[in-house]
């Protein structure tokens, strides 16, 4: 068996952020020599997303109203934000988008349908954070 | 490390259906010959879904109702559908069941609690797409 | 390819619990010996949940507050209630919070961020439920 680990860092100017990662997670896959495994990619912090869907920021858009009806930002809203924090809603957020994606590899190459793409999903950005690209397989 | 790759297809009549894969994806890991493993399972579309949950159809209903109240149709309310797609809803409602599965193989099976059932969710319909299956293990 | 299969066992005094599982789930990996692999952790019920957020007591509670809101425990609200469970927002609120985790598993341990921990979130206690645990890799 081979594997690959890899971390990606993010410090995003904005509070929230989409990120198209697939380009770097393309190349962590062919490097790593893996022709038929699996690729796992991680935010490795609780108030990010890693998540599959379209590249349109349009779509974008909506994901970021549609998440702050569902999870809104409210400083003084939540029983974590008494700990200091005002980033509760970016927990919870972050459970709607999810925390990871496993994805086939096969024939080398990231076996993708025709729009998936990976993005890094950031609901408290402003500070380093990382991503984790682990490839398994043969 | 053994591995196997199967992709299922999928037209459905309806805009929205839920379909039990299980069948479909017990004989690909039995094919496989894989004994101790993953098998991942993932919608090839950005409106779709593959999640585990129970074979009810009361259930399934009541998700339907829940998915809509959550992420309503709305031809008109989204920025994506400004692209000339009426389908925004579904990338949200896909975000709540989930892109993937990842389900243990052990002793040649899929190992699963007692109501555990793998579904092909699809929120933008009649027309072709697609599931991939891959077994990797030994 | 080596691989370790276990399952955990919970049965809470209460219907909703959060239960941090991070030191059972490390101690099986060290038991696996494996050094470079994936470990995934999945609910084996379909009302409950495994999911990696912060162990923080004041975000549990708007967790449950949230979910709560989200998916409201009806006991004549649902289709799913009439075959004689009460129990069809736990089925709901399970999708949010998802059904499994992989980790990446580096030099024998846990690849974390640094506040990762994973949690067993059970939505329809008082029994005898299940997580299954399974470690791949080399």
């Amino acid at each position: 068996m081979k594997s690959r680990t890899a971390y990606l860092t993010f410090n995003t100017p904005t509070r929230h952020a989409f990120i198209n990662i697939t380009p770097q997670v393309r190349k962590i896959v062919e490097e790593s020599g893996v022709r038929e495994g699996m690729v796992l990619v991680n935010a490795m912090h609780i108030s990010a997303s890693v998540f599959i869907n379209d590249d349109e920021s349009g779509l974008h858009q909506d994901f970021e109203k549609w998440l702050e009806k569902l999870a809104p930002y409210l400083p003084e809203g939540y029983l974590h934000n008494r700990t200091g924090e005002d980033n509760a809603d970016a927990h919870l957020k972050r459970q709607i988008m999810g925390r990871e994606v496993v994805v086939a590899i096969t024939a080398g190459k990231l076996d993708f349908g025709p729009w998936e793409q990976i993005f890094y999903g950031e609901f408290d950005g402003q500070r380093s954070k990382r991503v984790l690209v682990k490839v398994i397989g043969e």
